[in-house]
């Protein structure tokens, strides 16, 4: 099985790359810069391409059986900033992917990274099943649907089998702690750099997280699943507080995290939880990795960057 | 009152305009082409402009209290054909009336245009009432979705007062018989003309047809709704089949219409009836005429028109 990775060199892209390889699929990355072969030893081979330009890549890896799309622009934030440009270069640039697809005589699988924490809205009910109302409450949740319902309507109407992962909030080692994503990474990074975190409101707005090598898994059972459903949560399926995560550190590092109280943010749901029993009981999935520990991992590797 | 209708020239955008100024508004056209006078007496002015260019039409008409968007480039067969070329014309073109109304001192109530024939998708249950899952079965109808997600989060985020009217299958005078859009204008023209009908399949197929004067009595209702509700589906509320309209139409010539059959089409759904409780209880609206009574003037039009 060739897999090929669109991001794969971001923290994700990493962690779905080495599972796969590990499950004996040939990997390969697209993305927009190369990764040092000493730093993703697991890939077969790299492109550096715009991942929606299909003719930049699709001959030099030979064709794909699986392509796990993780390619986005923007974050939640920078969305919200300019609707205009997210729309343009996401789902404008997965609709040029999906029309070039279709003059392959290739089918390959299409496994869509999307947003279980941005396309539900606020929750009528927690934890959020597939079957939860979408309404968005942002640009990039609005985005998300969007190539969602195109990547259905394409299976559909060309035959392009797809799978849909509505991913929490991933978190582990490679994630970057200068983003404006990642609050585990953010929070460790500055907690061991002994500079105070942000926190908006009480720090009691639930969250859900989930390890990133558990996400990794997701898409190899994503990758093997044959069954009517399309659409998978995949979460860690419990609830962390902003408060859990800073007593979770401030356990490991045994000190203290100083913190900066900001207003509470009105675009903030006060608690997103995800239902995993689909992809439990339908990939043969769940997360593995228990919180406090994934933590420990995430921490350590933050020691070893800047 | 003043009202500016986006695509005010059009089929839809004259029975709302009579509609509105009906009721006293102040009715502005924008469209690409200009009417004549004599067409659509009931205007105060019209721009002939870009809809979605702000620039070009708010300060001729000396800005809005009421925006009816009806602007769109596409039907749903053009929208599958070009899918990017439906985001870009009218995802995109709403976001950028979006964002140069930000930069208004007013802040007009904008009352869209959806499609409650695209949005929901296969119906899991009839009829189809606005808590339904949208589930698009085409481009158009994730276009119009993705917009509708935008108007709402734009009202969270900045203010805009949006109504979102999902309509069914308007009909009546002004609709023009050789579109690929409007099959009672199609069917009657043919009729009218003793030119053989197209029929997909048994013509079992049903639809809810709604009058587009009600259509224009249901904008004017939502202009004024005071309410939390902010989607209210707007058809007929009545199941009519392909049959049904040509049954109706024979009666009407006192002829047969001549079928010309061809295989159902698998990306229609079998029945599509709005539930329209929510607009008889909050809109206090509710259709008026007749489905016979309708037809018979949309045929008494089509005389008068090559």
């Amino acid at each position: 099985m060739r897999c090929v990775i669109l991001g794969g060199g971001g923290f994700l892209g990493r962690h779905i790359g080495r599972a796969m390889a590990g499950e004996g699929a040939e990997v390969w990355s697209v993305d927009r810069s190369l990764l040092a072969a000493t730093v993703a030893p697991w890939l077969a081979g790299e492109v550096q391409a715009d991942c929606f330009d299909l003719s930049a890549w699709w001959d030099m890896v030979g064709g794909a059986d699986v392509i796990v799309h993780l390619a986005s622009s923007t974050v939640p934030a920078t969305a919200s900033e300019d609707p205009i440009g997210d729309v343009q270069a996401n789902l404008v640039g997965t609709l040029r992917l999906l029309h070039d697809l279709r003059g392959k005589a290739a089918r390959p699988r299409l496994l869509f990274a999307s947003s279980g924490g941005a396309v539900y809205g606020r929750p009528v009910s927690v934890p959020l099943s597939e079957e939860h109302l979408t309404m968005p409450m942002g640009a990039y949740g609005a985005t998300k649907l969007a190539i969602e319902h195109h990547l259905r309507i394409e299976e559909a109407q060309y035959g392009l089998p797809i799978r849909i992962l509505r991913l929490s909030n991933p978190y582990g080692e490679w994630q970057q702690p200068h983003g404006v994503q990642g609050v585990i990474a953010v929070f460790a990074h500055r907690a061991l750099h002994s500079t105070p975190v942000d926190v908006w409101g009480d720090g009691s707005v639930v969250r859900d997280f989930v390890y990133a090598a558990d996400v990794g898994r997701a898409f190899v059972a994503a990758a093997r699943h044959q069954g009517e459903s399309r659409i998978f949560n995949v979460g860690g399926g419990l609830g962390t507080s902003v408060n859990d995560i800073l007593v979770t550190l401030e356990r490991l590092l045994g000190r203290t995290v100083e913190r900066r109280v900001f207003p509470a943010r009105s675009f903030d749901p006060p608690v997103n939880v995800l239902d995993i029993r689909r992809a439990q009981d339908e990939l043969k999935w769940k997360p593995e990795m228990a919180f406090g520990e994934g933590v420990a991992k995430a921490v350590d590797w933050l020691r070893t960057v800047a």
